[in-house]
């Protein structure tokens, strides 16, 4: 035997596996572990673990050696309880095989039910339950899975149907009927023979008789699945690693479709819409699972299941309060009656939408279930995302309602308001998105193949499927607004339209749906801010009467109690800095100043500026912008207080103030009273091949100081003057795009002459600091050098990762989507800092300059500084602060507790 | 007193220095030193230390305390040699005041002479001489000279004179003479009567009377000097570092004009200009020594002193060869004769052309003086660029002598041939070398404000001045074809022209000049290939009948014997690849494919495939250029035999193949029949704003396989083709601008798999590596992943210095230059490998790779390759090999060589 043990197993009083050893079992197994350890009615069975998937992809497809022995041992065990053998002629055992990794990939992977059935184990089942027509639908059900999920028989041709719906779909015309459950135990029957020849045809083989070739085929099956396209895009979206690998579940089949004393459903312990806490859930009667989730029927709320069978409820009720208390979170569980014996089938931590996590979140808090800390590593800092998504105008609604605009209404499964073009397919949603259309995808219902155009629309509209079908499930999981099981509408994919109560919606018309309510409206309804923005930047909404509001404003609390991280805001403008500080602000991190150079006036003199020929000219233009450059410093001195703003002097290449076209060149000419042709030569004179790398940042200070003087002189005399005002400003004065000493020394000695000449003329003797963007790899490698001038160090990320990865983001655009859908880059280096390569610069630099200059202030001013993992990595290499965009300040303040927290696991 | 040593007093048989003391005593000092000791008879004086300037610098140019004792005690000694007392009313010591640092700047810095006369000690001297007209003549130099460096009188405003020359050029006037020797005794008392009026005038004080505020005033100039714009423009050229301070020495004064008996000559131990090994020298009698260096009158040959005065020639002769023995390298020595006593004031190493150079340093070898070892040290690789410099043709000179073109002849003072445009100013030829012409500077003399020009032009031209005029000399130094004092021009500043004989040649006329010969031969002289070209490339002459070729192959010779580092050339064509290997190249580090990529046919096949919209046509369009691209490479592979060739994959971007004119556009679309608009709307597509970080190198591999696949294809099949000719080739297949371990993996696999199945259908068994170019920050950081798939890295340092710096080198006009003349930058970091900022990523990456993979095989293709730091960083750094274009392969050779003498020094 083997040093390792491969399979676990499940069932009766006793597991070998448990919650915690979800690494190995996956979340599935380990789940179903811990059941059985809490006494919960759960078919038996056993997990083969990830590491068998493992070595199954690093050993060519292949087994170690004495697992055969060990599933036949689990087996043994399984057929003990069951009081069954699997294969037997007279009472077979028939199992399910499922995958079930270290993270939910709802639908990512294979399945197989019904596994063992023949056609004398079939005869067995008719005898044993005296349903031929149940025994005969499980076993047409389990060939068509086994002959796609097993032996991979799909359409023949782009646009062909699954070859045994094909077949379906000519035997129920053959017999006149509409729906699956008109057939009839013979036709089943016949369907299960059809199946199998169809197979036969195809692969030149006979479909596999012997249950042990069948149970080797669903593992292989299950396995290889870890790797099929639609798992990779998965795991590529959610980040989850390859080498995680899954698990496979084998456990014996209970089936909810043995007559109507049998169902199935899913419950939620909570609603995972909106995190209300109620049960909540959906089930069928005489149904398999898979119709619930697969969103074909649509489902009785978990409600009426207490009418239906109240003594099944009621264990339910019991199993379900057991499951949240024992594992402090929503469960999502699956459950089977068996003629009216409850099994568990399944239970795993609910997915859910940011509003949910929120107020669970909070209110499990209040109800001592778990503590703060444990709230805030809960939940994903983008779920934030969704408090401050805008919601429909109240008043626009109504007046949508008043017109009769109200299509029809589904159900509430992904909160938001989302307004957006009509699509019919995934593909459509994905091409209409890249030429930057908002988009509403509607389908009959989702399927994984979908995922890429779920994720490119504003939202999704289901005809069919409930709470917790795929559409619903992934929505949530996306944050994605979604009304799912809308009955009423009539999708013809082929038209590319959808008729409901006789009005037509085709591809491209306007739709509306409110994913609060269910609402389907035609046209656009006009958004209003949420209650967060409404409270605080509109401060139209009064706090005591917004939960939504109140939750966002406790897990702020509580991730500001633990975070050490400043958050920062990049702002150039009083209004946008006013709003960042309501977010919750410290500082401004970045104030770009070349936005204040556009606009009437200012764009002329700057312009003016550029043109002339010598430093006496470009002075007298550049005395024209000082007092409107100290007005706009002035007013966003007086918003940001005492905390410290950080001013970047002027950054980008000259020629990107010069104007584009040929007319507006005759224009400015005759503006300015210069030639055109002179125009022209000094824009020549300015033109540049690289821009990127060009004539810009500290470049321009040092060849036209005089520029940079000014902008000095506005910032400092603002300060004086803003601190007159008995307000003690801290102005921090960044340069940008230094790469050696040098530049720094000049550019220091520069700002300090010039600073301290305003301040001696001044009364108000205002403090500052002069430090330096750090934007280019040698920044990084001689930042020891450029700490002796620099007070501060500010990360200019979107420059760095320019220059290190050699990637203009301009130009990106045939090759980096094609690089990220590869999976040659993990993630988008200008979404989240590449820690791997960048960090190095980033972690040298930081140790450099600190080595320097002990006390050295550091920051990130690149929007990197708002992406949860690169906050966390910036509170691991010792930075100061984080700045972001006004919007992202609340979700750099989570990132920043939530990083303290993993620290100090 | 201070524990530090601040003056070295020399003089009589014993000096307090040596030679070996440059450092501290700077090289004037310390050979002043040197000679005392060796029993030379030098004037007695001493110096002050390098310590001291630092000192004056770091401390507000103030001197450290215990600095006037030491000097004070000093003046003592030299005193009591001389026999007179400085100051002194009856015998007056006179002094000079130079500057003296530890690398020669000639004439960078400031001089006074005769310091220590004053209306009293100038009485004495005319007492003591009976020579009333020199003593007035050393006065007003004096009170001249000090009254320009000490108090600082120069010109009033931009274009007007000397205001001592005004004054001189009035009293000439006056008197009616035209030469400074006309004036008699009070002439010259008058001048010093208004030079120091003139003086009062312009500072409103007196000239100072006291020799001792007179001497420390000089002091402080001499110190000041250090920091003029001349001296620092020098340094910047010859990177010498601000920090080595200059010593200043003062010494009593000789008097080459204090009669007929007296004179004043410099002479060199071997012929500076071409090397030979002779007495060599200028001097003229009744003069001071600033009258031969500044060129004012045109000396006599050294031959001349032993008719003039036998005894003193004979003295010279013996110290000579004593100076050249002792210190092993041709010295260059200042002397002074006066009333027939031979004083020597200066030896030093002297200044030499490259052939000198070369010259000296291999016969000095045959003649045991040297090792071999020394013999390279003394080589700056850059000299060898002098042996590859064309030389006139000789039938087009001989047709040009026929012609009557000679226009004259002058010294030559710098070997070579040199044609351009004629300009008369320093400024006009900078401007003209900007715009892309070459030009030959003329002036009567040259000055040290002139450097720049000198630097800009392709040679000089001097109507006055001898072979060691500062023309000449920084001619020499420069490595400048030069023609000094060659008397017959008429040079008219203000006109721009010069008169030659009757004949005028204006600026911008062309003009060429015989630096062998001396020659100035009016337009254009054909040029042909130098001896070692002619032995070597064309094989056009005989070895043994090429003494400069014999030269050559010495120093390549021995630098082959020491150097470790492997040299390879960036060639990628046939003809190319054989004169590399010619040059001494021993395989191929660059061979570029994007060069073949253009010309008639290819580049329509090219367009076709960029324009093609799938794969297919792609493939089919490639398919024509893949028997072009397979010839490319056997004649390479011909031609490089059994050495390495590295070839890289498609570089650039593709739009760069694309046409640039709208009618080539229209023509275009014509011959592809294709629509226009289709053509521009793919152009657009392509278009890029930063090129230079777009998509391109491995980026097009990646997205566009089937263009790499062709490539290694065409290499692979061309490697089995010439291997079946019994010549072991060794393709090294490199891919640009790796980034990331996947785009190896990935580029590696294509690789591999096209090269394999090429070998396998062939019988030829080629071994090939697959490797990359480093030239991205990212690959640096990670090249420890990126080595796993790469067998070599070559280090594109081109690209390496753009992203590590941020600069686009198509784009740096407007502020690189400004960075490198203002010593923000101390070199160009395009010419010379920035070993403090990217040298950090190089030697990251050499570290990182080596790690991976022990055997990893390093080089360098970018142009840095070929320029001697750059090499021997690389050769400290491990790398294994260099690469450079094919005429830089011999300078690597000899840097490689160096690199190895030194490490282990």
């Amino acid at each position: 035997m083997s040093a390792t043990k491969f399979v676990y197993f499940f069932g009766g009083k006793k597991a070998e596996g448990a919650s915690e050893m979800k690494n190995l079992l996956g979340g599935k197994g380990a789940n179903l572990a811990e059941m059985v350890n809490l006494g919960i009615p759960v078919p038996p069975g056993f997990t083969i673990t990830t590491e068998v998937c493992t070595h199954y992809y690093k050993n060519g497809n292949s087994y170690p050696a004495g697992l055969r022995e060990e599933v036949d041992s689990a087996m043994r065990k399984v057929e003990e309880i069951m009081g069954a053998k699997f294969g037997d002629a007279t009472n077979p055992l028939l199992v399910s095989v499922r995958s079930g990794a270290r993270a939910s990939m709802p639908g990512m992977m294979d399945t197989v039910l019904n596994l063992g059935l023949n056609e004398q184990t079939v005869q067995a089942l008719i005898k044993r339950t005296g349903n031929a027509r149940f025994a005969y639908d499980s076993y047409r059900r389990f060939v068509a899975m086994y002959g796609d999920v097993v032996l991979g028989l799909k359409p023949e041709a782009k646009g062909e149907e699954d070859p045994f719906e094909v077949i379906l779909h000519a035997k129920k015309k053959e017999r006149g009927v509409k729906f699956d459950n008109e057939l009839n135990a013979d036709d089943l029957k016949d369907l299960v023979a059809r199946f199998k020849s169809e197979i036969k045809k195809r692969l030149g083989k006979d479909f596999p008789e012997n249950p042990m070739d069948q149970l080797w085929g669903a593992i292989g099956a299950v396995f290889g699945s870890w790797m099929n396209a639609r798992a990779i895009e998965y795991r590529r979206i959610y980040k989850i690693p390859e080498d995680w690998g899954t698990a496979v579940n084998v456990q014996s089949m209970v089936f909810g479709n043995t007559g109507e004393e049998s169902g199935t459903g899913v419950a939620f312990t909570r609603d995972p819409a909106s995190g209300e806490n109620r049960f909540y859930g959906e089930f069928l009667m005489n149904a398999q699972g898979e119709d619930v989730v697969a969103g074909i029927r649509t489902p009785l709320s978990i409600e009426k299941l207490r009418e239906v069978m109240p003594h099944a409820y009621s264990e339910l009720e019991g199993i379900y309060k057991k499951l949240e208390t024992h594992y402090r979170d929503m469960q999502d569980m699956e459950f089977t009656i068996q003629d009216r014996k409850l099994w568990m089938l399944q239970t795993r931590v609910g997915k859910r939408t940011g509003f949910a996590a929120i107020r669970i979140a909070v209110e499990m808090v209040d109800e001592k279930l778990i503590d703060q800390k444990t709230a805030l590593m809960r939940l994903e800092p983008e779920q934030l995302v969704q408090l401050l998504r805008p919601i429909f105008d109240t008043e626009d609604k109504k007046a949508a309602v008043k017109a009769s605009r109200v299509l029809a209404k589904g159900l509430p499964a992904g909160p938001g308001a989302a307004c957006g073009r009509a699509v019919f397919s995934a593909p459509d949603a994905v091409a209409w998105a890249r030429r930057g259309e908002k988009v509403i995808l509607i389908r009959i219902e989702t399927s994984p193949e979908d995922i890429r155009g779920m994720d490119a629309a504003e939202g999704i509209l289901t005809a069919q499927g409930g709470m917790t079908s795929h559409a619903a499930l992934v929505a949530r999981q996306m944050g994605k607004v979604c009304v799912a099981g809308c009955g009423a509408l009539e999708v013809d994919y082929g038209k590319g339209l959808m008729v409901v109560k006789g009005r037509t919606v085709k591809e491209g018309d306007w739709i509306s749906i409110d994913g609060f309510t269910g609402e389907v409206i035609e046209g656009k309804v006009a958004t209003k801010p949420s209650e967060v923005i409404q409270v605080l930047l509109e401060k139209s909404l009064d706090p005591a009467k917004a939960p939504v509001y109140q939750l966002y404003a406790k897990i702020m609390g509580w991730a500001d109690e633990h975070r050490r991280l400043r958050i920062r805001t990049n702002a150039d403008q009083p209004d946008q800095s006013a709003n960042a500080v309501a977010f919750g602000a410290e500082g401004i991190g970045l104030c770009r100043t070349e936005h204040m150079f556009f606009g009437g006036e200012r764009i002329k003199a700057v312009r003016e500026m550029i043109l002339s020929e010598d430093r006496a000219g470009r002075e007298k233009a550049l005395a024209k912008l000082l007092p409107m450059q100290r007005g706009d410093f002035e007013g966003i001195f007086r918003v940001m207080g005492t905390r410290p703003v950080t001013i970047r002097l002027l950054d980008p290449p000259l020629h990107e103030f010069l104007p584009q076209k040929e007319e507006e060149f005759v224009e400015l000419a005759k503006e300015m009273g210069v030639t055109l042709e002179k125009l022209k030569t000094r824009n020549a004179a300015l033109h540049e091949l690289n821009p990127m790398l060009g004539h810009r940042g500290c470049r321009l200070g040092i060849t036209y100081p005089e520029v940079y003087e000014m902008q000095v002189q506005a910032i400092m005399e603002a300060a004086c003057q803003v601190k007159s005002e008995k307000i003690d400003v801290h102005p921090e004065i960044m340069i940008p795009l230094t790469g050696h000493k040098a530049e720094m020394k000049v550019m220091r000695e520069l700002c300090v002459r010039i600073a301290d000449q305003v301040v001696a003329r001044s009364k108000a003797k205002v403090e500052y600091m002069v430090g330096t963007m750090i934007e280019l790899p040698r920044a990084c490698l001689v930042a020891d050098q450029i700490a002796n001038d620099a007070e501060f160090f500010s990360f200019g990320t979107n420059d760095l990762t320019q220059t290190t990865f050699g990637l203009s983001r301009d130009d990106v655009r045939n090759f980096l989507p094609f690089y990220i859908e590869h999976g040659l880059y993990k993630v988008d280096p200008f979404v989240s800092i590449d820690q791997e390569g960048m960090g190095q610069l980033i972690e040298l630099a930081v140790k450099k300059g600190r080595g320097t200059r002990a006390k050295l202030k550091v920051g990130i001013c690149g929007e990197h500084g708002g992406e949860p993992d690169s906050v966390e990595f910036c509170h691991r290499t010792g930075f100061d602060y984080v700045s972001c965009s006004p919007f992202r300040v609340p979700i750099a303040r989570l990132a920043a507790a939530r990083a303290v927290l993993r620290e100090s696991k």
